[in-house]
């Protein structure tokens, strides 16, 4: 079979792609060839037991979503995206990748007709909801987003539904947890610290809480995204009948709940790194954000998050860290 | 004040410009001018006591939504779009009409900037909800449309709320819920039946059942409709916050209930002039509509339906019939 992936440079890309190469199959089928894209050139993991060809290139550019369904995939993974801030910063960029990308992608698709029925899987977002929330967002909660990143995930939602409902691909659109422990630097982004209190920490660094640590998120490791991607390529959507759009298990606890099972992962010392310094901006950005879903359906569809964050840092030492952190 | 009316020669098009041309003035500010557009000429009504300029466009055409809102019309109504049916027939016309044409009108609006900021009114619709629903559908209860027509209005609403909460205009999207008693002959819609078996037998005719009679459904008469767009154009936009899309109120009632009720205004002879044919094709589609709203949001606003089904009967003989029918 054959996979593209878009957005394959990204960090949730780059962990899709190395489980694709150590697994060589998807849902039991053994994977001839791989099509990595991205704005930027996708880079190919060692030792891959399958054909790869990496492009670089924009996608919401006329003729391009044309070119990178022409060979037909049979699964393709749509993980592209201008990100919340930038989005939120350049009205016209963020609708013409976010918007305008998909939906011609989606068209692409659509437009080689003659029996070509792929399975699609959309990356969305809880960006898709707005506060004010019930104590827990239920599978029914409507989508209201409060920026403009969330309401063209929100439009991509009810595209995708419509153009699986018309038979034109099989898509499966999943919203995805706060991936937590994010690799790799600290970042401006405002969710930044949950993962920088941890990551840092455990390498000896300091990191910044600029929160109370009464703070609720929502979260989910690298390991079960890329696990509910895998998930949603391969689960029987007879199943999901036209509700094609899933919000993602995940793990509901504060910021105090991330430090004591820091402290039991990797000590008093290690917490000792994590310095509060509150930073008014980042307090107001994220009380407007989703706190606990109850994420029955996805789970009852077979998606499996962690239970603990204890368990949440324990995946982030093994694949990050090669099991070993800084006492 | 200026008004434009897209999509102005509709039947509620027709009836909003009646009702403006009546009172002369909308939300205490008297109308100088009003402009009427659709893909057809609209008819302007007589004894209008402000100009009035009629234009026949697709206004999905390129640069035709600049042209229409170049005169920075302090008051948009955006009744414009390709029904149901045929949207679900033509996918490529109903994606371009009811998406490109909606977005292209918002996109002209935003990018007058200078402070242009009209208060802009759609009309979407129940269709943005998707069986199996809840006894009664209440405001938070999402949007997973199961037609092409309704997923473009669930993605006008969003569009609508994000380019108000950005502040390019000033936006208000309202579901009508089924207009009844439908003026006009009778029509090959689906759910035209709703307002045959009361329209017809009024005016003598014989008209068909085609379901049974404990079919529930959601209906509003056209002066509701024109009630709501009204109140739309001109309530306290503060007290939406950023929730710009309302269920309208309207009335639950069966079959049986609408024929009990017209026996009470029209006698038993009017109520003969039905005949029960069942139409599996109608029932099964039927079977998917919604039939009941928890509309409070919109009430609590102050937007008003009929609260009994005789007083929908009422409406329309007084409106259409000149307060006469056929016994």
């Amino acid at each position: 079979m054959h996979i593209l992936i878009l957005g394959a440079a990204g960090m949730v890309g780059r962990k899709l792609t190395e489980r694709l190469a150590r697994d060589g199959a998807l849902g039991g089928r053994a994977i001839a060839k791989a099509t990595l894209h991205d704005i930027v050139e996708p880079q190919a993991p060692a030792n891959v037991p399958f054909a790869i060809r990496t492009i670089a290139s924009d996608f919401a550019a006329p003729g391009e979503a044309e070119k990178l369904v022409a060979e037909r995939p049979d699964v393709i993974f749509h993980l592209a995206a201008i990100v919340s801030g930038e989005a939120e910063a350049d009205f016209d960029k963020g609708y013409r990748i976010n918007l305008d990308g998909t939906r011609h992608l989606f068209d692409a698709v659509r437009l080689i007709g003659d029996g070509y029925r792929p399975r699609l899987v959309f990356t969305s977002s809880i960006a898709v909801f707005g506060a004010p929330f019930p104590e827990a967002i239920h599978d029914e909660f409507f989508t209201t987003p409060l920026t403009s990143y969330g309401t063209q995930k929100a439009i991509g939602e009810l595209l995708l539904s419509d153009y699986s409902r018309r038979g034109f691909f099989d898509g499966v659109g999943i919203r995805l947890p706060t991936i937590c422990v994010r690799p790799g630097k600290p970042n401006k982004a405002a969710s930044g610290f949950f993962s920088n209190i941890i990551r840092e920490p455990l390498n000896g660094e300091e990191a910044v809480l600029p929160v109370s640590e009464d703070v609720r998120h929502w979260h989910a490791s690298p390991r079960s995204a890329v696990g509910f991607l895998i998930h949603a390529a391969t689960l029987d959507t007879a199943k999901l009948g036209p509700r094609r759009n899933l919000t993602m298990p995940g793990l509901s606890v504060t910021v105090a709940e991330q430090i004591e099972a820091l402290r039991r992962v990797a000590g008093d010392k290690v917490v000792a790194r994590i310095r509060r310094e509150p930073d008014p901006a980042i307090i107001r950005i994220v009380e407007g954000w989703p706190r606990n879903f109850d994420a029955s359906r996805a789970e009852s569809l077979g998606f499996k998050a962690e239970k603990t964050f204890d368990e949440i840092i324990r995946v982030h030492i093994e694949d990050e860290l090669g099991g070993r952190f800084v006492n």
